[in-house]
């Protein structure tokens, strides 16, 4: 475990200032202290100042008119209604995927790459030329296609890689200590399948993932669903009282940027959510799979940076910022190792190596960073762009998540509008979008929907205009 | 489900003639009847004779010397005492792989390709350089790293390709009933967690692959060993009498050329095999990984193309003949399609598209089956040599299978010699071999040892002779 790095005054203050502008403080095109009058005013450098300002102006927030001063550049936001807190915690429950579930889900991965509807990455924000040369590279070198030097915990060269990055976001585990799966999926339910036996219960986020629902259903597990709050994720509260009045066997988390709420556990509540499972011994899966497309400067840092006692098992994996295609994830399986190592041999042997080989090299060419600042950036830009259109095309009354990474927005209805009649109405006007009815075992968010912001352009406002309709439409029908 | 096409006649006589000389009928050296000489005691033509002798020419069994005659150039083989086949039935047994299998199997695993160690394919019989061509046109083709318009059953190029092959061995079913996954291994868990509940009772092959039971104990359910007979495969008497009196919820078996043995239930046995298990139910996942790998110019059918109630699953995979670090195999669920779909999706969510793409242009281009033909030769000459030697250094009382396909031999050792005493004293000697200990769930096979004979080129006899010296010397402590 190893202390975050303190952030720098200059960031710190940049952050305020920005915040300021989103807020409408300071409203687009209205000027900003001067660098003069901000050192005087926040008792700091010049040069904190100046280099706060070059920081906003590189993030576009603001722009510096020549013999004038600095403007803001940056729409405010306008006020977004954030969704209601679910905070009434569920009774433990056998996970049993209903047929509607199950249609609906196998639907949406037929409509892959339909607006909204899947949570994939843009392909067009993938870095596609590198791959083919990288690949093209490693088909000339010869024996790549059936290279199986590697064993069940995956090739050398990308478990180094991982290790490496992992500590720049305060964990500390060695090469050895991580094993490369088919996925993040993959690395999840092999945690599972190490750390529970069948009729367990895990605690899971609510609401969740719906893959994580089809997977504890296949592991004949129990869930009980913790309420989440739509930016602060998993109440700690609620946790703690699962755990003690409950036979909590494992607890599954996205602390940073979950799905589908985008929600983020701050760092000291991460400490503290691993402070709290490590009293009974019980393992917490991390789920980090979006922990590298913040919208902040700073990436926040996994919770298994605080753990001392091996219990937590980190799964993460590239699916979302360099391939969507290879499936190369990982885990790192803490005291878990040896258990988690036996079930990937039991379960596939060992990872494709080649796409192993393809993504080692590109993170060796060192161009992975700047590529995740420019995702980041458009990322954060799309999220903004579709809020703002749902809040011009939908009807009063709704209510969005203001996520902090990744790419994806959680939306309340109207007036306990269905979900399921809205996908449903939706489809028939060629929009597809993923159904809150989903995202629970028990069903608790049949009046929110998700919707993919990753491959928002400027002709994606008609079709959310077009959803706007249809929900006013259904509403008006209700009303 | 289609009848097997008929051997022609010259076929059928070619195979009696070889195995008179295998037998040693007529040995090396010694002249067989002329043309004119069969055709007369067989009553059949002049160009059938021919045939069936050019044939043997081809397969190395004879040679024609001009203006003299055919003579044999094959070496008769060695009578080879067949180990013994154990038809002593066990209790179902809760599946628990103990601490010294799971170290006998990681350091396999570690020693991946050390001789005569793991089951892995001789990597200068994977056809390489055409899968590196491939993945280069693959590379410049552009979005492949991050293709995934294949859903969670995998690209269709590939599933068309394998229900073709699959009408080549008499299985009828369609591109939309085959689902890609990673490898074997992972069909086969599948079709455990789309067909079982935890505490399950899974009759298994006895010997059978320690992947197998890795794979039963980590989904918590229960084995019933089916005594195998080392040539014809699982006893169908003793599986009628299983599933007569327990409650088998599902039958896994490798019906062609199973691993350890290499036996291989004939045809009819396994018409009689679907036929036993259709009346109640039960159904039957079928690993074919080793179907393709037959020494005998008929590829053996699968199971499944007797199947008319979708009772069987039908499991394989490319990693034994064209690449073993790609991890590209496949399921035909049959009525099973839509459990094993969504338990993919739960695991894994897909399979790596590049090398499933990389697979079905290679399997497209054409060249598949002279690989094939090629690596099949090269197969039985290296089982051949390898049982050779095996007769010239072991002693006395060994007793060696004598497969019809595939590349491993499951050798019995004299005097209950065992197996895992002899693995560690011959790792002492840098050589590694699979004790027979890690190939039951009750180990009743400690006795045996299993030899990959994949790499066997002429250094090998060396090893093999230093081996056998251990095992000499082992014996002499205990006589």
């Amino acid at each position: 475990m190893r202390e975050p790095k303190k952030i720098p005054r200059y960031e710190k203050f940049a952050q305020e200032l920005e915040t300021l502008v989103r807020s409408g403080t300071f409203p687009l095109g209205s000027r900003i202290p001067s660098i003069r009058e901000s050192s005087q005013q926040q008792g700091i450098s010049f040069s904190t100042v100046l280099q706060a300002y070059q920081l906003l102006e590189n993030r576009g927030v603001i722009e510096a008119r020549p013999q004038s001063g600095y403007y803001v550049k940056l729409q405010p936001r306008r006020k977004v209604p954030e969704p209601e807190f679910q905070d009434r915690q569920g009774d433990p429950a056998k996970v049993s995927i209903d047929e509607m579930s199950l249609q609906l889900i196998q639907a949406l991965l037929k409509l892959n790459y339909a607006q909204f509807g899947a949570a994939s990455p843009n392909l067009d924000l993938l870095p596609t030329q590198k791959l083919n040369r990288i690949l093209a590279d490693l088909a000339r070198d010869g024996r790549i296609s059936h290279d199986v030097g590697t064993a069940v915990e995956g090739a050398e060269a990308l478990r180094v890689q991982v290790a490496q990055r992992a500590f720049g976001y305060g964990c500390e585990f060695s090469p050895d200590e991580v094993i490369i799966t088919a996925g993040c999926t993959e690395a999840m339910s092999l945690c599972l399948q190490a750390v529970c036996q069948p009729g367990d219960l895990v605690a899971i986020e609510s609401p969740t993932y719906f893959g994580i629902l089809l997977a504890l259903e296949a592991q004949h597990l129990r869930a009980l669903e913790i309420p989440c709050h739509p930016r602060r994720g998993m109440s700690l509260e609620a946790l703690r009282f699962a755990v003690e009045n409950h036979p909590v066997k494992a607890v599954l988390a996205q602390p940073n940027f979950s799905n589908p709420t985008g929600s983020l556990i701050a760092d000291e509540d991460k400490a503290e959510l691993v402070k709290l499972l490590a009293r009974p011994g019980i393992p917490l899966i991390e789920n980090d799979i979006t922990g590298e497309l913040h919208f902040s400067e700073r990436r926040p840092r996994a919770a298994k940076s605080y753990d001392r006692d091996g219990l937590v098992l980190l799964c993460s994996s590239f699916s979302k910022d360099i391939s969507a295609g290879f499936r190369v994830g990982w885990v790192a399986p803490g005291r878990y190792y040896r258990e988690v190592q036996s079930r990937k041999y039991a379960f596939s042997v060992r990872t494709s190596v080649l796409p192993q080989l393809a993504i080692a090299r590109f993170l060796e060419s060192g161009g992975y960073d700047h590529h995740l600042r420019k995702i980041r950036r458009a990322y954060a830009e799309k999220i903004e762009a579709m809020s703002e259109a749902i809040l011009t095309h939908f009807p009063e009354g709704t209510r969005i998540t203001e996520p902090g990474g990744g790419f994806v927005l959680w939306v309340q209805l109207p007036d306990r509008l269905d979900s399921v009649q809205l996908y449903q109405e939706a489809l028939k006007a060629f929009i597809a979008i993923a159904p809150g009815y989903i995202f629970s075992p028990t069903h608790k968010f049949d009046d929110f929907i998700r919707l993919n912001a990753s491959c928002w352009s400027d002709r994606s406002e008609q079709d959310l205009a077009r959803l706007g309709m249809v929900v006013k439409r259904l509403l008006g029908g209700k009303r």
